[in-house]
């Protein structure tokens, strides 16, 4: 078998009719790469190959017959396993839903199958899309390491080759975090943008991303969703097109150190810093909070980001983990159990504070709107950390969670021969615009 | 047995503790209104009696030991059919999910049990607490006509004395219209006060709200639910107090007319204006669209609120209902088959556009802040019609949904013999104001 393309197939030039690119032929690629790779990295928690099968032929069919469903059909992804599927197990990542089969599809599931895409398999998410892996997904660039969660089996996937694409969710860090270690792109929406429906929380940073190797299947992933199901009720879908933007140079991008910056690995912030000092040498303007009042005032609000992100979300996790701790607190993790304690001690005014605080960060960052293209930071405080039983720090992925901001992680930079991410985050609903930033930081660095 | 005390028992009263009063007498008061009533008004599609009365036990337990749960320990409340409960079933009102036991409490049946309330049954809903009524839930004042809906069986239940209060859910008009249909309070809060975790959906007008005898017992439930469970996610939980405000006569109260001016019957007209009259000769200033440009512009944004809301439904409906109706559209309604197919012909940008159109209506009311202490409206263009295949017009109703304020329908009118509501709308997270004005007038009509 050839190379395999990724992406969309192009009808303008359908050269794949007599050749080996038909849907179901790349299925069948990506079904050889996880026989070569899954049994190490394991990053499926099901498979569901003969459907997988039977719809890239119907793929198939529908393209030699000129009728498409849409700019995604065919396009072989995987499905986080937070997000109910109804043709495979669906368990949250948690024992408590051992073998759980939903009788529905979630929105993004539904969505994906609307537009023709192949479902191939659910790909593992620590408990709850939280804190704790029950699996023992892998590092594709090193086994003795920690793919990142919550994400973990998309990114892990992605980056094995065996998927040219997967859905993630990020509530904290669970995107940007593996797509960094992992060396992949991750895309986490402004939040709203792609409906969670059916997912297993419903945290008010809750956002569905992708994991991908290419940035134009991950526009087409969100233009097709938000075709089909929207986004969050009351929050405008996706609508960064469904294409990337064309790649352009910003003129103007901040560095935001983030509380991530005092903990980075010295080897982390030496391969940032040498990536700004590229991206200045090609003419864009390089801003830092010593430089700007109104960037040191985000960074100070910003500070406090992760504290303030996991007390919003074990606030917003008292129903539904408190009312499943009553019957199911054995087969809880130890954090999770935590969690449920001290979302119970918490009050509507401590919640009410928490979202005051909250907001205050988002209005810093909008004194900043029209003044830069965008917001350059780590991923990663540096590679994927050796071991299994945690999914690594989540410091610099917290922000975009908290700001609610579109950010990607871009696999651009190598610390110890292993990745780190380089990410860019932009505007509330400004999608598009940062789509033409990461492209042209792609092609720069 | 005695007359039964609604609300919560009174700490430094404790003289049940000699007679008829405690939590399990007080449930079987309503066990034997239950017994005598309901085989006519058929309010509910599931009882646990075996239930309520072990958990009534237990709470007259607390109150002798001196240590109740909170301030609704021992309550008598039903649950809406359209709420998880995990020892009752639950149908959503859909024949597709006849005898469906989900494995989880709701988010306000988990609150209401953690507070101590005797939660006795499940009451009616139309399906999917939207328009069609597959039950046939009667009307207390008159069982040849329709209680109103969607939370059908709670205002029927509390209507005919067979319970203090239940909980219902908005949307639409679903709380405010079956209130007003059956002479009892129907208190809306501010959209997001209320947790509503495991209800059927997650509209972004989708409201959980209190059908009552009692001003008092509502409130109580409000704060023991925000205390316990907080609101929707993102959203201030409800910080209404514990009891409604001491009633005050407000200043100024405007009159709204809305789109249900026109098409209400003469009699409801006529009861409004007299009762605006009385209100007026109080001393409370009536102000009127004539007299101000801004509440004209109010009038003029909310004239289209059913069309938009409904739409923005549709299209928040897209998942899960499309979902569904792959497999059971045959068990769907001719309205939600109807609902389904306009949904899919809706793009995200006609969505977005809908959104702008609802923020329009909350920024008029915003400019009337400060200068009247609410609106009133009808409940209802007339009283109840005859006949339960239908559940009445919302028309009334929906501008307290798009606007997301608190709004409550008061049972203070009389068309024909029969209940018609008085409605008092308040301005976004002021529930607390809102029940002072709402005290006043139940005591001064």
């Amino acid at each position: 078998m050839g190379a395999v393309a990724t992406g969309p197939i192009d009808l303008a030039r359908p050269d794949w009719l007599a050749g080996t690119q038909s849907p179901r032929d790349r299925l069948e690629h990506y079904l050889g790469v996880i026989e070569a790779r899954e049994t190490e990295v394991r990053a499926f928690s099901a498979l569901n190959v003969e459907g997988a099968r039977q719809a890239a032929d119907a793929s198939t069919a529908r393209y030699r017959a000129g009728r498409p469903l849409s700019g995604i059909d065919g396009l072989v992804i995987g499905v986080k396993d937070n997000l109910e599927t109804l043709d495979m197990p669906t368990t949250f990542g948690s024992p408590i839903f051992a073998g759980y089969r939903p009788e529905r599809d979630s929105a993004i599931a539904f969505a994906l199958r609307k537009a023709g895409a192949v479902v191939l398999g659910k790909t593992t998410s620590t408990e709850f899309a939280s804190s704790h892996p029950f699996h023992d997904t892998r590092n594709p660039h090193d086994a003795s390491r920690t793919p990142g969660g919550s994400s973990s089996g998309s990114a892990a996937a992605v980056a094995a080759g065996m998927l040219p694409i997967a859905v993630g969710t990020q509530v904290i860090g669970s995107v940007l975090r593996p797509a960094g270690f992992c060396g992949v792109l991750g895309f986490k929406p402004t939040y709203g943008a792609l409906n969670k429906g059916g997912a297993s929380d419903a945290y008010s940073q809750h956002t569905l991303g992708l994991l991908a190797a290419h940035l134009a299947d991950i526009w087409a992933v969100c233009h097709a969703v938000a075709s089909f199901v929207g986004g969050d009720p009351g929050f405008p879908p996706f609508r960064g097109g469904a294409l990337p933007a064309d790649a352009r140079r910003p003129d103007r991008l901040a560095v935001v150190e983030t509380a991530g910056w005092a903990v980075a690995e010295p080897g982390a912030r030496e391969a940032f810093e040498r990536a700004v000092e590229a991206i200045a040498a090609q003419g864009v303007e390089i801003v830092r909070r010593a430089d700007c009042a109104r960037l040191d005032r985000l960074e100070e609000t910003i500070a406090d980001a992760r504290t303030i992100s996991l007390d919003i979300c074990r606030y917003e996790g008292l129903w539904p983990f408190s009312d499943m701790a009553l019957r199911h607190r054995g087969l809880m993790s130890e954090s999770m159990r935590h969690r449920v304690d001290v979302a119970e001690a918490m009050s509507p005014d401590d919640y009410i504070a928490l979202l005051d605080r909250r907001e205050a960060m988002r209005s810093a960052l909008l004194t900043l709107s029209g003044e830069v293209d965008g917001f350059l930071t780590l991923s990663n405080t540096g590679p994927a950390p050796v071991g299994l039983a945690t999914t690594g720090n989540s410091i610099f992925n917290v922000p975009a969670s908290a700001l609610r901001v579109p950010a990607i992680s871009l696999p651009l930079l190598r610390v110890d021969g292993l990745p780190v991410g380089l990410q860019l985050l932009g505007f509330p609903h400004q999608d598009r615009a940062l789509s033409s930033t990461a492209g042209w930081l792609l092609g720069a660095l």
